[in-house]
């Protein structure tokens, strides 16, 4: 188990990239931007527990506009201790020390630690776990706490929180005093068993593995769901009472508790619930692969979270990596309904749930090596994720739609009532380091599974010994990789490298191989290059091929008959930044798989420098009787063909620029297939 | 005005045809299998208020089993007299009797009538205006009393109505000391303004013009809507407690509440509860426009309503003439969001939402004489009211989708819990007479407005003179009508005949006028022929042209990139009866606009007889990059190409055939295009 919060540390940067860049961004804006945010908003001196004006604030029931803010300081504590391991700043460095510190005097005398229910709501903690995010804020604590204890080194944070852990153990368990419930939204169940792994707290453990698997028991807690007897019995509220991303009542799959985890089939609900969940579930394989714990239906568990691993990819998954078609419940609708936007019926594809996908692949990786995983990732990563933030890195985006509409421009903001998204991308380029591979090693053997490219070096040691990797490259815009291996020239190393599935196996290795079982590209997606070939060529250069610009499209059950163009991992849209003024967000407008594509190289620097935008020709869309309709004439005319003859060459730009370059808020993901 | 449901008995059937044939199958079958349904049930007898298991049972919250009874009794009572005028039955006689007695002797002192809170919660009259359907009942029991006292020339029924409707008039209203509401669920405002009319009851068109004008106020009871008083402050329920149709907390567009009726934009809630309301409204028009009765701004109603129409019809409309879009509140979507069934996000197009398109349809043609109303009427009655009763007349639809899944097969039930559809079949088609056409005159002048073609006769006196026209046609399978009219020939007699849209302005009159003067295509898609034509050629024949088969689609912006056969007015869709067995409910099935289509002329006297069935050449869809994709790669793959080559022939059936000829249950509508 190598979660990137522990291992981002081993990779540094080299030279300039659009990661790099988009870390450096990081590093120098968006941190404080979000510490001013905290400020003027009240979060950050909230733990100092005096009464606020917004506590007496409705929002939507039963959720306070307050209800987040312990998560949204423990996640910027987080994110700024990833950061000033790199980059020491000394108002930030205070800026953790006062919020931890504060933390701390707000604690209870019996380890309870939640600013709703010590200032709003005293007396009614555990009463409300399905809606009030308790256990969700402590899940964000927890994490915040070992990010801190990984770079001040002491416990000043990380010892409350494990205090507050052991009076939630005792509070929740399989006894009969104890509570048989779970968090409503995941994520302390992460934070927990990152929480075992550097501490070997075994409460830490028992109580992640306790909600994993108790969720979603029909007859948990006296003959019913956990939630109902919570809201029936304990609240006294009618069935039919129910927040507003509820549709109907008992909408358990909301939260992934209509069922045991081990029984669902399809992705459902909450979209980042579920992928904290998973990452979670796939953290406990982990372990027991390791032989760190032991759990017997291990292969079950990780079978159910391949299962919904592939409903989400291949049926929940828009061609941007996100997830979550329906606005109401943030979260996935039914199979292949997957509308780019509002008007269309549809679109969420949070912030958030990319990252949770990208937490779960890396998950994945290290328990089922398989390119499918990083390709996901990688997709996420360029693409919904990196689009949520603007290229200066003070403003972001929480919904990430296809298409824009005039309900909703592709526009950015600089904060959030609900503010999870902002904070997590600090969290995940924090920590990108370990996203990009993984490796390991003892007894003279070591390796580096290579997930992502761009330049960066790997350090760890086997055997006491350094190992060091570094790769440079142009990544995403070229395929070129150059490797050196350094140190430790005793150590026998495999390197594994991605072959991503838009390459069609196609790469060259130069120098090239003495045999083919120097190096193979296996099944799963990994160009193997064992200790013999490594050993000769410690340096070596990987091309992966297929950087063409190519059209791709959306599974035909989703019934979106367009066309999208990408290259290589980056996927393009359309904005009216670049282009002839569109009247309809380019809902009238058809291009042509097949159409030639010419590709320019640009610069801006705010964007990490070079970049590549594409040109291809489209047409009006033809609207065919619909044209000379009269209003309210019944439904249904003849087809005119495709398109019109109106031609124009249109520039396509990667996603992550939308919104950065002015303009009127029009952008395009897929364009009607001519 | 004129509405269907005092104009019918103009009309006699004459030679069969495929309307009178399903007619008949009501008057031998469906009525009688009905009221069966009525006995087993428990509704037959439920006035004699004796306490029955069911009103203990919960159903859906606040709605029990039993809360439509009243209106299930008065629609088929209401039905069953449109029929006995045509054909006596003993039985049916006995039954309506007995029916209305055990309703008289059920009503209260002070002329309360509902059996729901007299049996269930006597005490809570006007508690829940919203659910529980309280004043929609009363609607259905006016008008079941307006046909019994057509058929049965007495007051048994419609005097304890009038004194129910007496009360109700107290109750609500402006007044100080009354209720400023409305009914959650319209009707009662047109039966209201039917009893105005049959009655001159001043009481009834006071009500119902109060129940339209009110509706939607912001501030209407203590400066809260009604709904909301009505919830928060009279039972003292928490907003977020909600029947599961709301999906949100203060969903009042879902019974039209958000906003007053004039103001209203676009079409949304509840279908059937928007048409029901429209037609009030429409009638309301049609009041003023008569002189009938005052309305200070008829101008501003009939262009609400006619936004409205052109909404509905427009953006929110599937090809076969059925509404509502959204399972969940039985109603509309956004615009232009139509999918065609269950497994693609939608689809409910109930059987009553067409029916009250249909009534709809008829009223504007009475204020506003345009054939897009009747080409709307006719798009409906030949394919979503048809298809909702089999062939025998014995099972019905609720939901007609446009395609099947395995989720939603194409099926049929005997009946429904909430039984609103199946005595609404007979009671549009016990009026059918009323929508072929509309007449009228006086002062030696008269008029026949022709909307529907068919075989039957249509006599009326002007000056108490009789007028007699007869159409004799094989539609809807050809486009030839012979018109005979007779009598009265010094009255002046002006006839117009809807020429549909599809015929594209083009058809044959014989013999042909003299002058274009004499008879002349107007604007609105009727064609004139003044007296002077008519008095020299009293036997004319109407050759209605583009009877060939056609292709049409939805509108683009619907993103359905489907194909449907329709000719004439019946939409077409193929199923696995005829056809070679499809895996995937024809979902997998391309066709191409433009093909050649062949007709076959069969015979199913089950059907009416003679009907056209049609074949057209298909081809399987090409499933592209998806069909060697392995499970959990990155979404997105390039497209190959529209169609395999494995091409066949396939049988379109007229869709109102469907569910009735064994088969599994597969159906689709619009086919891939190819």
């Amino acid at each position: 188990m190598s979660n990137p919060q522990f291992t981002y540390s081993h990779t540094t940067s080299t030279e300039t990239s659009t990661l790099s860049i988009r870390r450096n961004t990081i590093a120098g804006a968006t941190i404080k931007a979000q510490l001013d945010q905290l400020k003027w908003t009240g979060r950050y001196d909230c733990f100092e527990l005096k009464w606020k004006p917004v506590y007496d604030q409705e929002y939507n029931w039963p959720v306070p506009p307050h209800l987040f803010w312990d998560s949204d300081l423990g996640k910027w504590v987080e994110g700024a201790c990833y950061f000033l391991t790199e980059k020491y700043d000394a108002d930030i460095d205070a800026a953790v020390k006062y919020i931890v510190t504060t933390i701390r005097n707000a604690q209870q005398e019996d380890g309870y630690l939640n600013l709703h229910y010590t200032m709003v709501e005293p007396g009614k903690r555990w009463t409300n776990l399905r809606d009030m995010h308790e256990l969700y804020n402590c899940g964000h604590l927890i994490e915040g706490a070992l990010a801190h204890h990984k770079y001040y080194q002491n416990k000043d944070f990380l010892g409350p929180i494990e205090k507050y852990v052991s009076l939630i153990r005792k509070v929740f368990g399989p006894g009969k005093d104890q509570r048989h419930g779970y968090s409503g939204h995941p994520e302390i169940e992460l934070a927990l068993l990152r929480l075992y792994r550097v501490t070997g707290n075994q409460d830490a453990y028992d109580l992640a593995r306790y909600f994993l698997e108790e969720r979603g028991k029909p007859t948990g807690q006296e003959g019913m769901f956990y939630f109902d007897w919570e809201q029936i019995h304990l609240r006294g509220e009618n069935p039919y009472m129910r927040p507003d991303h509820y549709p109907k009542r008992f909408s358990r799959w909301y939260g992934q508790s209509q069922q045991p985890i081990l029984e669902q089939e399809t992705c459902e609900g909450h979209s980042v619930r579920l992928m904290y969940l998973l990452v979670a579930a796939a953290d406990m394989v982990a372990l027991a692969r390791e032989g760190d714990q032991k759990l017997a239906n291990v292969a079950q568990w990780q079978e159910a979270i391949t299962r919904l691993w592939d409903n989400m990819v291949d049926k929940k998954m828009y061609l941007t990596g996100g997830i979550g078609a329906m606005p109401q419940w943030e979260g996935f609708g039914i199979d292949y309904f997957l509308p780019p936007g509002t008007d269309e019926g549809g679109c969420y594809a949070e912030t958030c749930a990319s990252v949770g996908a990208m937490m779960l692949a890396e998950r994945l990786l290290s328990v089922d090596l398989h390119a499918r995983y990083a390709d996901v990732m990688e997709l996420c990563l360029y693409n919904n994720v990196m689009t949520a933030m603007s290229l200066d890195g003070r403003a972001f985006t929480y919904v990430n739609q296809l298409a824009s509409s005039d309900t909703h421009k592709s526009r950015r903001e600089d904060w959030f009532e609900v503010s999870c998204c902002p904070p997590n991308l600090i969290r995940v380029f924090g920590t990108l380091g370990g996203y990009l591979w993984q490796f390991g090693g003892s007894e003279g053997e070591a390796y580096v599974n290579v997930h992502l490219y761009t330049n960066a070096k790997l350090s760890f040691t086997v055997d006491d010994k350094e190992v060091t990797l570094e790769q440079q490259s142009n990544w995403p815009w070229d395929g070129d990789i150059s490797f050196q291996l350094s140190g430790a020239s005793a150590i026998k190393t495999t390197i594994r490298l991605r072959i991503p599935g838009w390459a069609r196996g196609k790469y060259t290795l130069s120098p090239a191989p003495s045999s083919s079982s120097a190096a193979a590209l296996e099944k799963n997606g990994y160009l193997v290059l064992k200790p013999d070939y490594i050993t000769t060529n410690p340096t070596f250069t990987l091309v992966v091929h297929g950087f063409e610009p190519r059209y791709i499209s959306p599974h035909p059950y989703t019934g979106q008959h367009t066309v999208t163009l990408a290259r290589g991992p980056v996927v393009y849209c359309v904005e009216d930044a670049d282009n002839p003024w569109e009247t309809n967000h380019f809902k009238d407008v058809a291009i042509r798989p097949g159409s030639a594509v010419t590709e320019e190289r640009r610069v801006l620097e705010s964007a990490g420098g070079l970049y590549v935008a594409l040109h291809s020709v489209c047409w009006k869309r033809n609207m065919g009787g619909w044209a000379s309709k009269t209003a309210g004439q019944e439904p249904g005319a003849e087809w005119g063909g495709p398109v019109l003859g109106q031609e124009r060459t249109l520039t396509f730009v990667p996603y992550y620029f939308r919104a950065n370059r002015g303009g009127e808020g029009h952008m395009r993901v897929g364009l009607l297939r001519a």
